[in-house]
């Protein structure tokens, strides 16, 4: 909690994230949908997003690239600024899940340890790490945007898993395996471990 | 739309503001609450919500001082600083309403160039501007955080009102006399007139 501002104070107002959570009838919480440019992380955030919406329970889409538009629009690709990218996604994440929404955040989010602070603003049970694994090569294959072919002719300086690093997580609450399974599948296997650990029950 | 990043674009999700909407039944928007410290600012907002909650309409507060422990938290008084944080708040703002919530920001946000920067961001309709009005004075009277006592010892460099200038809103949607009127007259009187202009209706 501590920052730069001095002389500031904390104001708790009257309707609570546990207000919202008893209006929408589930539990907020962060997915964190984490993985290389090109590993299918925003086509699953967007299934993902589908299906729960077919179920009535409330999202929102945190995306790395569209952020890039609005409140990261001063960042850039250094590790400076992508590690102040995962911070500020984080915190806008933390804003959504007080709100009592689902947020679904698809962002590379490279370094390990940028992740983990971002895991460590949230309580216990409310941050979910899906990892989308997917080698490097079939995601330069599938360049959907020409990124790759852009880094090899050298036009891209600094892009994650070629001339920056990407840490894959450790132990991530969910796998997915992107160049195995569906798009559909993944996000059945992401929507079947939330409703096996009781992700969206609200009542305890 | 213009930012530092190059080579990002922007992805256009199946599940929309305009889903969201049906489903909360009411449109969503911004109320952007500007005025002195100490004006009443974030007690209206706490009204304003807990009226509206009751009519099962979604609300988030965004509060300055709460947003200075996350999101903005590297962020101090300059008016260099006080601008990023208007910025930050409102593409904040902007993401809750695109979530289908109405966002309701509780920030001194004192200058008129910072707040029509916001106001551009939204489309028609979607910004409503709430002058928190009250006398300085009266401001320093209250003084419930003790920050204006602070500020005649010198010990607080850059204030609002003080040391540095509060613009007023010049055409605000709605103002409220907040040393004339109870918290609960002007969180009625904002919503009467959010009522009245049909920002609540989300069929066109």
């Amino acid at each position: 909690m501590e920052g730069k501002a001095k002389n500031i104070s904390f104001q708790q107002f009257e309707i609570t994230k546990r207000h919202r959570m008893e209006r929408n009838k589930h539990r907020s919480f962060v997915l964190w949908v984490t993985g290389l440019s090109a590993s299918g992380k925003s086509s699953i955030a967007n299934e993902v997003e589908k299906q729960l919406y077919a179920r009535h329970i409330r999202t929102a889409i945190l995306d790395g690239d569209n952020l890039r538009y609005g409140l990261n629009n001063d960042l850039g690709f250094s590790m400076e600024d992508r590690s102040e990218n995962v911070r500020r996604t984080s915190q806008a994440a933390k804003l959504l899940v007080d709100a009592g929404l689902i947020a679904i955040v698809s962002l590379v989010s490279p370094l390990r340890s940028d992740r983990e602070k971002a895991r460590a603003i949230f309580e216990q049970d409310e941050f979910v790490e899906v990892f989308v694994d997917c080698p490097l090569k079939i995601c330069e294959e599938r360049d959907p945007k020409g990124l790759y072919k852009k880094v090899r002719e050298g036009k891209i300086p600094e892009f994650t898993g070629i001339t920056s690093p990407y840490e894959h997580p450790e132990n991530p609450e969910i796998r997915v395996i992107s160049d195995k399974q569906s798009i559909i599948e993944s996000a059945r296997q992401i929507i079947a471990y939330l409703d096996e650990h009781h992700h969206f029950s609200w009542e305890e």
